[in-house]
């Protein structure tokens, strides 16, 4: 007998046959003798829905406000998934974020869990009952609902297996597993029977979009042994987990980031500390800065070139424009239409051919490389988007085959 | 400066338009200088969606999993209304019912306030911001979600008014007070200034419906000034409050109730303890005996009739006939094609002359009457159904004019 902590998205809970179908597998867990806490997101489209009655009220509306509403959408669901497991003879309890003991700080819509109150959980776990709770919600020190943000419910579930000390949490998906690539793309793509939390880490925040980063950083963290599976179909999934498996394959995956700019100021003087100035105002605006690629000093001159998430370019050039005087550049160029194709896998550390092998598929096929940024266990390479797709089959075709 | 509760139903907010009308009113009451606390009702359909969402999946849906479900539409609407308030500028914050602090007893879906800690309202109310509370929905001793009950916001606003020594309580309807007769049905029907609680108890339980029944209770146990107003337009309504006006208006109003169905026992032995037994069953099932007529004893055998709620008599009938050896009787008759037409007004009192005023309104009308029955400030009769409309225009034609 086992502790499983398992996670719904909203797919998997958008209608009454995916209800049941979830209430199936949540209850066939239970059956098979382990307590079973479930995590579930708002169904499919309600998050949008609730999200477009307030836009028809106000484009400024108070966080606060934000997060009192698409709250609700959880709330939604665990009641029918509680009601569904009622009706296959499961007995089940829906609990809403607060109720769980989820206690967050005060970021309205980004809230980070501070600890959970998990008594509730273990009482009703106790009296052999299916433990239904919302994810994505908690809330803070005045007993204010808070949202996580985005790909929350994850971390909602991870979070609860950590305070539960469970043997396994389960974050399905409408994919089976991790994929050496986006199946989508790269028709040879495998599924991975097993991923280091680092090597997740780097495939989630690449683009690879299975699993929320917070989730596996706090994964990682405590300890928790997850597995990415189907709601869909019956198989298993990839299990992600701290040990390496120093006889695996080279690379676990390549990924395809499109959202990414480039931001460019030119004409800096060589002087030092200038980069300083420019790279800490981005962190002061929150900004994430990744390759970083600087131009020799040219006449006193310079060029401070580097990539952000695509969603974030016009606020990082509206702050350089405001504080041209601090680092006298003389000039912001943007540019969008980019993407970042990178190779991951903890076991390219003590193989130098890596990046060689990456570099020659992507000449052979006449793709040009604008930046490049590696790390222990990646090597992540700017090229132009529309050339995205044709540089993740020739660098898959290369590694995995 | 006062201290003003306005409750708003489901229509009230039911969308972007009528949201904004309603945040104005309550801008405008706080613009004048006073306190103000809003509670709402779930927009429009939005309960009726909520319970088709659980009707796919079971025809017999936990309760406490219900509350979960339905009190998420009261959670939507005080959040957009709170949106709306804040793009007038007027400075808002919304609270569920348990941020409120509504305790409630056990029974889900139609628990009772037991309490309201009101601190976070006052807070809030203390930092010059309105409160929008929702309605309907409270928290018991395990904390879990409670909702009251059909026409719970209205109970949801007087208590609040109540826990906090509100001046005023003002319901909003899409009415604009209470009248002598249904406006729809009597075209002369006047709009009253004022009436009493127990006019209005009467007049609420008779089928007049402005008002639920247990919030005028409450208002009259705690004192709490009620005002039935209408969102639409700005006129003055009516204000139910303790002081009778003697001399005021002999009746206040005539009712209409089609809600209602009778029970016919046949053939019950003429010995005491019998219609107790009948009666005590009733009790037992909690189904509410208005009128209670019984025939004569003849050859030792009496029928005993008497009038239930419409929705309540299949399982009257049924508890009836699993009993019948109990109390004797020989058969069981229900009809349902029957009304109960009321006067009512405080007045009446020392006024024997209203009976007989009513009933020749009846016999000119050639209108048959079934049963009767009479309190200090009411008379009832039973009718036939297809002439509850002519009985209540007669009637009302006979005392208001």
């Amino acid at each position: 007998m086992a502790l499983i902590v398992q996670k719904f998205g909203g797919t998997s809970v958008a209608n009454r046959d995916r209800l049941f179908n979830v209430a199936r597998i949540v209850a066939n867990t239970r059956n098979e003798g382990n307590d079973v806490v479930v995590v579930v997101s708002a169904q499919g489209d309600t998050t949008d829905d609730l999200l477009e009655k307030a836009a028809e009220i106000t484009h400024n509306p108070s966080q606060r406000e934000m997060d009192m509403l698409l709250s609700t959408g959880e709330q939604i669901s665990i009641a029918l998934l509680t009601m569904a497991l009622g009706e296959l003879g499961c007995p089940a309890i829906s609990l809403t974020g607060w109720q769980a003991g989820f206690r967050t700080d005060r970021t309205h819509t980004k809230a980070r869990i501070q600890r959970i109150d998990s008594e509730r959980i273990s009482n009703e776990l106790a009296k052999n009952r299916v433990v239904v709770v919302a994810g994505f919600q908690g809330i803070n020190r005045h007993d204010d609902i808070t949202t996580l943000g985005r790909g929350g419910s994850d971390t909602s579930a991870v979070a609860i297996a950590a305070a539960l000390h469970a043997d396994l949490c389960q974050i399905y998906t409408d994919v089976d597993g991790v994929y050496t690539a986006d199946p989508r793309i790269v028709k040879k793509a495998k599924k991975l029977d097993v991923i280091t939390f680092d090597e997740m880490l780097e495939l989630a925040s690449l683009g690879a979009q299975v699993l929320n980063n917070r989730s596996v950083e706090l994964a990682k963290k405590y300890g928790v042994n997850l597995e990415v599976c189907s709601s869909m179909n019956n198989v298993p999934g990839t299990i992600v987990k701290e040990v390496v498996d120093v006889e695996g394959m080279l690379i676990k995956g390549v990924a395809k980031d499109v959202n990414v700019a480039v931001i460019s100021i030119l004409g800096v003087p060589d002087v030092p500390g200038m980069s300083f100035k420019v790279f800490s105002l981005m962190a002061q605006r929150k900004i994430n800065v990744d390759i970083i690629l600087q131009s020799s000093g040219n006449e006193g001159y310079k060029d401070v070139i580097f990539t952000v998430p695509l969603d974030e370019m016009e606020i990082a050039r509206k702050t350089l424009e405001e504080n041209m005087g601090r680092f006298g550049g003389n000039k912001i160029e943007v540019a969008d239409n980019v993407a970042k194709v990178s190779v991951v896998g903890a076991g390219m550390q003590s193989h130098p051919g890596v990046a060689s092998t990456m570099f020659e598929a992507l000449y052979e096929n006449n793709i040009n490389i604008h930046m490049i940024s590696t790390s222990e266990i990646k090597i992540s390479v700017l090229i132009d988007k529309k050339e995205a797709d044709k540089a993740v089959n020739a660098i898959h075709n290369a590694f995995v085959g």
